[in-house]
């Protein structure tokens, strides 16, 4: 089945936002086996979308629009599409109670143009909004199929996933069940991580093992087809096992899941308390952690130590260190580590110090790191990094190492 | 001109990702005048690439091209226009330099295939790409304009600017100049701002003014154009003062400057040096400022006292204050200023301290933000905010009122 997309906004055309839709649901769709072969963008303007949805319709079996099912007069989709089916505009019961309940709900008066919402492609399949007042449908006429979707994205996308997927799988005759699962890894590049499971890859096909990349981390989109979610699972499973066998070691997560929500999870279930001397990710790591609701039961704090008076005076560093080895130090991490652990009574003490750059700093050239780690049962530990990059992908990338090196302490020293 | 932007690129049909070139140009062409009625985005394959074209000659007099200018046997742009324009390709010999030294400058081998990216349409003007290898190209042939740009938004966006953009408006035929300006402000809404100056937007046509908002700030961006670029200055600068004597004391800055940027290079003229004890922000405010290179001759550093005890052990707030007023007091935020203050031996001290949710805490609603700001020459001031939104808004929100705060002091106090 091939696929063209047709956005409708005059918003797209001008600039003001991108077409975020299309991406969603060629992703989705791809997932499905759908090709999609074309994105049309076009205006709020009844004879150009009319121009569009020809064009489409000679080079489509399925079209999925997005937008211009809203109450005002530039909201125009349902129309055009009807007017070029030869099809009724029905109001659908169940849809306009839905927006009078929304009204109700919100102390709002609802106005007549409204009720224009409800209005329906006759013979169509509703696809219910739970997150806004447009309906979507979907409807097969001569052997194409138009589904018409919203077009904010916290309205659309819930529905695709719950309404619109389910009804092109019927269409498609696959009853299948589509399960994905995504593992993340850190500390392996993208291309080494394919480089490994370059076989794998190209032996699949249920599941299908798809490379996502960002900052430092690199995940696996494994995507499964199963009528049986229990066999699609199990498909998963395999695959998973069979990719963790090679390189497990870099793994630390499923789906949406961060390095800094697994720590301060991690930390949770372990039950211990971190605190964090950070020179050169200048409190990064301890924002990140403290972004996730929950994180104070672990977090305790820390110390911005950016300039060297601030380690010295506040969490002791002597002088002749910050001389003699300097800032950007084993020894530095070492003692950061460990002070800031007993200045905030914490279990886990961190520490970051190196040169972010954009200048090299007491002659260490950027992307010299250290972090040292420091707990009373296991001592002090400082790993010393040398990483690529600019002043904010250093700060990120070290900030997420600390995580994965608290992963690891807590996974070993901790056990049982 | 009516235009249509054609992308190519397979991986915007498998949704790896959304089509940020056509916003970023549309938005362009809105300055020029220049009405784009379509966006279509088609995948690496002569064959439907072909067709996209002769659907966009037959409804567009300017046709913008973005990828597929590169070196692999996907890239088919150029090849697919000059058997469409019956065109030949020749090599541009000033391109085919520019790669040699590319290759030679990051000491990579330049295999045959990368020749492939001097090809040029026989007679077309030739838009060099000084951020990567493949040169755009523009040609006019029987009343429509062809233009194609580089897919990597690095290389097609300063190239459109330098060279594109000239070259449409030389076919439009005005000489004129096109100067814009963003001008930035924060703590009014975008609707207040709106309702503020809506007359002179409505009244403007030269400068237009359009509003962009985000995360507690908004800004509204001014575009001109005349044949002197003096005048345009001028016409920015007058609509600028008009704007500024309804909501200057809003503004902040200009273009890309943001309340962090601003905050440390208004403390580096006014010599002085900050530390910042932070609690529900979690060290988002020294993170934001470190971020910046050079904060380090400005920013002392600070405490992330998010336990309790870690403001009472290391900022020494009385337990009794803890307990009576609570973490999340005036009070406190008064001490955590003063004391991070005289700890870091900062010229001017902040605190944050309040309820990000998503539960209330010691019984205050999420959103309650108490802000101190500690000066030896003028006291300690509170800020007592009630701020809407989720965690990460108020987080955010939190730690640029921090900003304003530091700008009006800043302003104020040390003024002469």
């Amino acid at each position: 089945m091939n696929a063209e997309i047709i956005a409708v906004g005059s918003e797209l055309l001008l600039g003001q936002i991108a077409n975020t839709n299309a991406q969603f649901l060629s992703e989705k769709l791809a997932e499905l086996g759908i090709n999609v072969y074309f994105h049309t963008v076009v205006g709020d303007n009844a004879g150009r979308l009319e121009q569009a949805v020809r064009v489409a319709q000679a080079r489509a079996e399925l079209i999925i629009f997005t937008g211009g099912l809203g109450p005002t007069k530039d909201d125009l989709t349902k129309e055009t599409i009807a007017r070029l089916l030869g099809r009724e505009l029905v109001i659908d019961e169940e849809a306009l109670r839905s927006i009078e309940a929304y009204f109700a709900r919100t102390n709002r008066t609802m106005t007549e143009n409204n009720k224009k919402q409800a209005l329906v492609l006759q013979g169509s399949t509703i696809l219910k909004n739970e997150h806004g007042m447009a309906p979507g449908m979907a409807i097969t006429l001569n052997s194409i199929t138009y589904m018409l979707l919203p077009g904010p994205p916290k309205e659309m996308q819930p529905m695709f996933l719950k309404y619109g997927r389910p009804f092109l799988m019927e269409q498609l005759g696959h009853h299948e069940r589509i399960e994905s699962r995504v593992l993340r890894f850190f500390g392996i590049g993208e291309s080494q991580l394919e480089t490994d499971i370059e076989d794998l890859i190209d032996q699949q096909s249920n599941p299908t093992i798809a490379p996502l990349a960002g900052d430092g981390e690199v995940a696996l989109r494994l995507t499964a087809k199963h009528h049986s979610e229990i066999e699609a699972k199990k498909l998963l499973d395999k695959t998973e096992q069979a990719i963790l066998e090679r390189v497990g070691r870099y793994f630390y997560g499923y789906n949406d899941e961060t390095l800094f929500k697994k720590t301060v999870k991690m930390l949770k279930e372990k039950k211990k308390t971190i605190a964090a001397a950070e020179s050169l990710t200048g409190g990064l790591f301890l924002t990140e952690l403290t972004a996730i609701p929950g994180a104070s039961q672990v977090v305790r704090g820390g110390v911005v130590c950016y300039a060297n008076e601030v380690k010295e005076k506040v969490l002791h560093v002597p002088a002749s260190v910050l001389t003699t080895d300097g800032a950007v130090s084993e020894r530095c991490a070492q003692l950061l580590a460990e002070n800031v652990r007993t200045l905030c009574h914490a279990d886990i003490g961190i520490s970051f110090t190196g040169v972010a750059g954009p200048d090299p700093l007491e002659g260490k050239p950027v992307g010299t790191v250290y972090i040292g780690i420091s707990t009373p049962e296991n001592g002090t530990e400082v790993y010393a990094l040398a990483l690529p990059g600019q002043r904010d992908a250093i700060r990120i990338r070290t900030a997420k190492y600390g995580c994965s090196i608290i992963l690891k302490k807590l996974a070993a020293a901790y056990e049982g």
